[in-house]
C-alpha cells in the first residue's frame, strides 16, 4: 500500500498507451521489414484481483483492501511502427526497459525480416541483446497459424459493395491445409499443410515493391499510404482499355463483361495528335489494380493447381486497404469461378513478428495456454487511419494485445457442426439497425457503469479518475466502431460486452458489481432453506417442474447488465416473489415447456447436465440451485459452468465455488451431492456475459462428452449467442427478455419468455 | 508473244516488291490490329513451264520459244504493315486492282482484329468489297493450325545464350492438343483439341498494351520498337531487387538463385535524400522483363494445370523479339521445371489473317492442296530489322509468300520414327564451320549459276537482266543468312538449294539446265543398248551386281550443281568411261557393298523398290536403268521417284517419263515392265535436289506403304539428306560425295563413296 491508500505495483493508466508494460518485457522478437517494423514483446502485467475466498468471512463493512489480491497477467505485445523510426523506438524501449535492463543480459531477441541483417548491430548495441536471426517464412507461417488457432475472427472474406463488407470467420478447428500469399516487395506462396510442414510453391517479383517503384516513377506521390489514397481517388478507366472500348460492349463470344479490363494501361498509348488525358490518381488507380489482379489471379492458378480452397493474404502491400483486397478477392473469385476463398488477417503486420517471438517460445506453449485479444489494447482494423504516437516524437504506431488465458481452449464437442458455428445470433455488422441501437444502448448505460466502478472502490483516491478514463475509453471506442463496425471482428453484443470488461480491468476495476453480488447472494441464501421446502412440499410432480423452470426465469430478472431492469430493482423493493409476479403468463414468446414436461415425465433421467448460469443471487440461488437439486435428485449428475472472471453481476466460478459451500450448509441434498461429484462447479474460460462454445475451458470441454442435457440461461448465453446453435444432445435455453427492443424484435413485450427446449440434433 | 520475244502475262520482276500479283488477286482477307494491319490475299502467278513432251519430238535447235507452255500457280500472299498507313496502303491497292476491280464487284473481304469494326466502312468504299467479320480467336487458331501443319520449321524454340538460338521444330503430324497464348494489348490463353474445338481457358490484362502503356509514360520512346530497343540497351539490375539485394546471395531456403527478381522495379523507392540512379533504358528493360515474366508465369500454370506441354505464343507484343522470347522461355521452364515448352511461330504476326482467309476459302482444302513458303517472296524472321518499302511512300512491309502445290503432302510411311525425322544431316544454325564453308561455296558457285540461265535463253532480250537480279537477290539472301542464319527456319545445304530454285523461277529461269539435260540424255540413251549388253553378258551374277552399284557410282558423278565436278564436266572429254574410271577403289568410305550383295544372293527378291533417282544423263540412263531393270528381273515391282520440279540437272517427274519411253524403244525388258506396270514412275512433290521425306507427293506416300527395298541416290538424298534416317524397310543410300570440303570432313578424300546398306529398323 502506498500512502494514499492505492496497493503497490498498480500503476495509473499510462497517457501514453504505445509500449505499454515495457518495464515487465521478458522476451522480444523483431521483425524489420524494408517499410514496417514489428516489435513482439512478452510482459507480465499485475492486477488486483477479487480473493472471494477471504472475502467469505468478513462482513460487507469490512476493510475494502482486503478483498484484493495480486495477479500476474501474461500478455503478448506487438507493436508496428514505420522502419524509418526504428532508432527512436529501440532509444524509447531502452529507456524504458532500464529498470530491467541487467535481467535482460545474456538474453537474444529473435529478429526476421530483410532488415534483420542490416540493422543486427543496432539492435544489439542499443538493447544489449544478442540477435538470433529466423528465417522468414518459418516465422510468416507460425505466426499465421498461430493467429488463425488463437484469434476470433482473425480471417475474413471482403466484399466491397457488401453487406457487410467484412465477412469475418470463425477460427475452424482444422485450419490445415491452406494457401498462404504473402506480398511484400516480391510475392512468395506457400502451401501450409500441417503446423510443422509448408512448402513455398510459387511466387511472383510483381509485387508491392513493383506498386511502390512504379508509382514511385509514375506520380508524386510521397509514400506508399499516399500512393493507396490517391488510387483511392483515381478513375482507372481513362488508363485501362475495357473489353467495352474493344467490342463496345460485352464480348459474347469470349464470356468476357463490358467493364472487364481488357489491357491494364492500355489506353494510354499516345495517339497521333493527342495528350494523354489521364490523371496521377488515374494512373495510381490502374496501377493498382494491375498489381492486384495479377498477383489475385498468379494466387488462384496455384491454388487451383494444387486443390486448395482457402488462400489468406499477408505482407505489407495490403494493409488491409479496401480496394487492393476487392481487387484481390475479386480477381481469384473471377479466374476460379467462386472455387477458391479469398481471406485476409486483421492483423496480417504482424505474421512475421509473431512467429518469429514463438520460435522456442515456451510462453506460448499452445498445450498449456489460449489466448485472448485485449480489446481495450489493440489498435483494431484499418490502424492507418487511426493510430498512436509515442511521447516526444510523431511516431505513428499500431498495437496489438494478447492476454494469456492459463489453460487451453477447445471447441464445445457437442456442437452439431463445428466448423458452421457462430456464437452471435445478430451480427452488427451486416445488421445496421441493431448496431445503431446497441451502440447507443452501451453509451447509454455507461453513466451506471461508471457510477458502479466508482462505488465498488470508495477509499480510493484515484477511483473517479480511472472511472473517467474508462468512460472516454469506451466511448471513443463505440464511436470508432459507429464509423468501423468491423474494427475488432465481427460487432456483436458479445464483442460490445466483453470491451467493457477488457476496458475496466485496463483501468483497475476488477469486480464493480462484488459488493453488490455478495448482498444479493447473502439475501438469496437466507430465502433457500424455505423455497426449497416449499418445491419440495408441492404434490404434483409436472406443477414442480412448471414451478423449477418459473422460478429460474424470476431468478434471471436481476440483471445489472439490463439497463430496463436496473431502474426497477434500484427502488429497493424488488424481490424473488416480485420478479416471479412478472413472468407473463404462458404461453410464453417461446414456449417448449410442455415438452420438457414431457420428456421428463416419459424418460430416464438424464446422464449429465450442464447448466451455464448466469446472474449471481436470486438467479443462481432461487432459480438455478433448485433446479439442479431437482435434476441430481432424479439421478443426474449436474455440472455448474460458471464464467472464469466477472462480468456486470454474472457468478463467476471462485463465487460459485463460496456459494455452494454456503447452499450445502443449508441442504444436506446438495452437500451429498457436493461430496459425491453429482455436483459439479466448473468455469468455462468467459469472461463476458456471453457464451462462445468454440472457446471453452479445456477441462470442462472435456467434460462436455458425457453429457446429454445441456441448459443455457440468461440473455447473453441463450439469446445474444447460441439462440441458433444446434447440439448432439438435449438443450435447454431459458431466458427473460428484459431488454424492450430486443423483445419487440423477436415479436414480443418487454420481459418476454424464452423457453426453448430442443432435442439432438445429429446431422 | 510480244514484239522482243517474251511471252504475254510474264511481267518483269517488279522493282517494288511489296504487293506483288496483287493484280490477279481473287480474294482478300484482312486482320486489323492497334498496331499493325496484316493483308492476306489470294492470286494466281503466270510461270513459263518446260513442255518436255512438246520438246521431244524436236532437235535441240528447235525454236527456243516452242520450249515453253505458260502454268498458272496460286499464291498466298500476307502483308504486314503498321496500321496507322492502313490508307496509303488500301490506296495502293485500290490503284493496283484497277484492272480486276470489276470482278471484284459483290465479293466480300474477311475481317478480323479489333480494328475490323472501325475500319469496315473504309475497307468496304476504298476497295468495294463487302466486309466480313470474323472472330478473332477463331481467326488466330485456325491460322496458328494452318501454319503448324503446312510450313517447315515454323515453330521454334528460343535460346538466347544457346547453339544455335533458334531451334526450330520438324511439324509433327499431329499437332494437338497444344495451348496458345495470344499476347496482343490484353493477353488471351487458348487450350486447342483439335482442327474444331478450343478453349479460351484464361488471359490477362497485362499485355503488349500495358508495356506500351507503361514504356510510353515511362520513357521518351515513340514507338513500340524504340521502346524494346531501348530495353534492349538497358540494366534492368538498377531498377529491380534481386534475391541477392536482399540476401546478399542466393537464398538456399527458399531454392532462390542470386540473380533471380525478387521485386520487380523493387529498387527505385525513393530513400530519404537519394534520387534514383536508373536511366530510361534500364527503366524499359525492367519492364519488357516484368511484363514478360508475368504472362511466362501465367502461362506456364495455365499450361500446368491443363496438362499441356507444348505453349505456342503469338500476337503483336513478341514480335520474334530475343529478349522477349527469352524472358518469356526462361519464365515457362523455371515455372515448370521444364516440363511445359515454349514455342515461338516465324509467323506468329500473321496467325489472324491467315485464319480470317481459311474461313470458308476453298482454296485451301487441306485435302487437295499443301503449301510451301516460297523463300524468295518471304521476308523471313526479324522483319523488323530489314523492310520492304512501297512506292512513294515510306511504309514499311513485311512479306509471306506461300505457293499452292496441287496435291497434299505426306510422310513416308517407310520412317520409322516420323515424330524425330529431321531430313537434313546438318544444322547450318548450329555448325558455325559448315554453315561458312557451304555460304561461301555457294556464293562462289553462283557465276556458274547465272551463266547457264543466261545461256538457257540465248533468244530473250530481258535473259541478262533477270539474271543478274537472280544474283543480286541470292546473293543478298546469302549475306543475309550469314547475319541471320536463322531468318528462314533451319539453314541446311537443303534450304539453300532451295532457295536457288526459288529466286530463279522467280525471276523466270524455268529450267536453265534444259538443253544440258537434253544433250546429256540423247548421249546416254544412245550407250544404253550397249552398256546392257555388256552387263547381260557377264558370267557372275555377284560381278554383275558389283558393277550395278559401281554404274550408279558413275552416273552418280554428272552433277552441275557441285562446284569442282563442273569445272571438270567443261572440259567435254568426261564421258561415262571416264567417269567408271574415277569411283575409288574398295573398300569405299562407307562400303555396305558386300552385305548389300549377300542379300541379293541369299534371299528372296524385294516385293517393290521406290528408287529416288538424281540427275538426268548417264546418271539415270546408264546408272539408275540398268539396276532397276535387274531388280525388275528378279521379279520386283519398281518405282522411280523423280522431283516434281526441275532443280540443277536433277531429272524431274516430266522428263523421267519421257526416258523411259525412249528407254522402251531400245530395251524389251522396260517396255514389258513399262506395260506391264512393273516399273512405274512417280513424282516426289519435291523441287530441289535434296529429299524431305515429311513432306512426300500423297500418292506416292500411299504407295511406298508397299515398298521392302528404298534407294536414296546421290548427295542430296543420301548425304545433304536422309544419311542418318531410318526406315522400317531395307535401304541403300548411294553417293559420291564430290565436294571436297564435304568428303573430308566425313573422313575421305574427294570423289569418296558412300555405299550405305541398312535392313530395317523397326524401333
Amino acid at each position: 500500500m502506498d500512502e494514499k491508500g492505492n496497493p503497490k505495483s498498480i500503476k495509473l493508466p499510462e497517457t501514453v498507451e504505445a509500449f505499454s508494460n515495457l518495464k515487465n518485457a521478458k522476451r522480444f522478437a523483431i521483425d524489420i521489414g524494408g517499410t514496417l517494423t514489428k516489435i513482439a514483446y512478452y510482459s507480465t502485467v499485475s492486477y488486483r484481483r477479487i480473493n472471494y475466498e477471504a472475502d467469505q468471512d468478513n462482513t460487507v463493512s469490512s476493510e475494502e483492501q482486503n478483498k484484493y489480491e495480486l495477479s500476474e497477467n501474461a500478455r503478448l505485445h506487438f507493436i508496428k511502427f514505420e522502419t524509418k523510426y526504428i532508432e527512436n523506438c529501440l532509444d524509447f524501449i531502452c529507456e524504458n526497459l532500464v529498470s530491467s535492463r541487467e535481467k535482460m543480459a545474456g538474453k537474444t531477441i529473435k529478429a526476421t525480416g530483410g532488415g534483420a541483417y542490416r540493422y543486427a548491430d543496432l539492435l544489439q548495441e542499443s538493447l544489449g541483446l544478442s540477435v538470433d536471426k529466423e528465417e522468414e517464412m518459418d516465422c510468416l507461417i507460425k505466426g499465421c497459424n498461430f493467429l488463425l488457432k488463437n484469434i476470433s475472427d482473425e480471417a475474413f472474406v471482403f466484399h466491397r459493395h457488401g453487406t457487410p463488407e467484412y465477412d469475418f470467420q470463425m477460427a475452424d478447428p482444422n485450419i490445415f491445409p491452406y494457401m498462404l500469399v504473402n506480398i511484400g516487395s516480391g510475392v512468395s506462396i506457400m502451401k501450409v499443410e500441417s503446423e510443422d510442414s509448408y512448402e513455398r510453391i510459387g511466387g511472383t517479383a510483381t509485387g508491392g515493391g513493383t506498386f511502390w517503384g512504379l508509382g514511385s516513377l509514375l506520380t508524386k506521390a510521397k509514400g506508399f499510404d499516399e500512393l493507396l489514397a490517391l488510387a483511392e481517388s483515381g478513375d482507372h478507366r481513362k488508363v485501362d482499355m475495357l473489353v467495352k472500348d474493344i467490342f463496345g460492349g460485352d464480348c459474347k463470344g469470349l464470356g468476357l463483361p463490358a467493364d472487364l479490363i481488357a489491357s491494364s494501361f492500355g489506353k494510354v498509348c499516345p495517339k497521333r495528335g493527342t495528350e494523354t488525358m489521364c490523371s496521377e490518381a488515374d494512373v495510381a488507380r490502374s496501377l493498382l489494380f494491375t498489381i492486384s489482379n495479377d498477383i489475385g489471379q498468379i494466387a488462384c492458378l496455384y491454388a487451383m493447381m494444387h486443390k486448395l480452397n482457402k488462400v489468406y493474404f499477408g505482407g505489407y502491400f495490403l494493409r488491409n486497404h479496401p480496394l487492393s483486397m476487392h481487387t484481390i478477392s475479386f480477381s481469384i473469385n473471377y479466374w476460379s469461378k467462386g472455387t477458391v476463398q479469398s481471406l485476409f488477417l486483421r492483423h496480417e503486420g504482424y505474421l512475421g513478428a509473431i512467429g518469429a517471438f514463438l520460435i522456442g517460445a515456451e510462453e506460448c506453449d499452445d498445450e498449456r495456454y489460449s489466448w485472448l485479444e485485449n480489446y481495450a489494447g489493440s489498435s483494431g482494423l484499418q490502424s492507418y487511419v487511426e493510430s498512436r504516437v509515442l511521447p516526444d516524437s510523431k511516431v505513428s504506431v499500431d498495437q496489438l494485445e494478447l492476454d494469456r488465458l492459463e489453460s487451453p481452449l477447445a471447441y464445445c464437442p457437442l456442437l452439431t457442426s463445428p466448423a458452421l458455428y457462430v456464437p452471435d445470433t445478430v451480427d452488427l455488422n451486416a445488421d445496421a439497425e441493431a448496431r445503431e441501437y446497441w451502440l447507443q444502448c452501451f453509451e447509454d448505460s455507461l453513466d451506471k457503469f461508471v457510477v458502479t466502478a466508482v462505488a465498488s472502490q470508495p477509499s480510493s483516491e484515484t477511483g473517479e479518475l480511472r472511472a473517467q478514463q474508462f468512460r472516454h475509453k469506451y466511448v471513443s471506442r463505440l464511436r470508432r466502431l459507429r464509423r468501423q463496425p468491423f474494427a475488432y471482428g465481427n460487432l456483436t453484443v458479445r464483442s460490445l460486452l466483453d470491451t467493457i470488461e477488457h476496458c475496466l480491468k485496463e483501468f483497475d476495476f476488477p469486480d464493480p458489481y462484488l459488493t453488490q453480488k455478495q448482498m444479493e447472494n447473502e439475501c438469496a441464501l437466507s430465502l433457500l432453506r424455505e423455497r426449497l421446502d416449499e418445491l419440495d412440499g408441492m404434490q404434483s410432480e409436472r406443477e414442480r417442474h412448471i414451478e423449477l423452470v418459473t422460478s429460474i426465469l424470476a431468478g434471471n430478472m436481476f440483471d445489472w447488465g439490463a439497463k430496463e431492469v436496473v431502474e426497477i430493482m434500484e427502488t429497493k423493493q424488488f424481490g424473488f416473489r416480485e420478479a416471479r409476479a412478472r413472468i407473463p403468463e404462458r404461453p410464453w414468446l417461446v414456449d417448449c415447456l410442455d415438452a420438457w414436461l414431457d420428456r421428463l415425465e416419459q424418460k430416464e433421467a438424464h446422464h449429465c447436465a450442464a447448466i451455464f448460469a448466469d446472474n449471481s443471487g436470486v438467479d443462481i440461488i432461487l432459480g438455478i440451485l433448485p433446479f439442479a437439486r431437482e435434476l441430481i435428485q432424479r439421478g443426474t449428475k449436474v455440472i455448474l459452468c460458471a464464467n472464469s472472471a466477472p462480468a456486470l453481476n454474472d457468478v463467476t466460478h471462485s463465487e460459485l465455488l463460496v456459494i455452494l459451500r454456503q447452499a450445502a450448509a443449508i441442504c444436506p441434498i446438495i452437500s451429498r451431492a457436493l461430496t459425491n461429484g453429482e455436483l459439479v462447479a466448473m468455469e468455462t474460460a468467459q469472461a463476458g456475459p456471453c457464451l462462445d462454445l468454440s472457446r471453452l475451458n479445456g477441462e470442462l470441454a472435456k467434460q462436455m462428452r458425457f453429457v446429454d442435457l445441456l441448459v443455457l440461461e440468461g440473455m447473453g448465453r441463450a439469446v445474444h449467442t447460441n439462440l441458433n446453435a444446434q447440439f448432439r444432445c438435449e438443450c435447454l435455453k431459458v431466458a427473460v427478455i428484459k431488454n424492450r427492443w430486443l423483445a419487440n424484435r423477436l415479436g414480443g413485450p418487454m420481459f418476454s419468455v424464452l423457453c426453448k427446449y430442443e432435442v439432438k440434433n445429429q446431422s
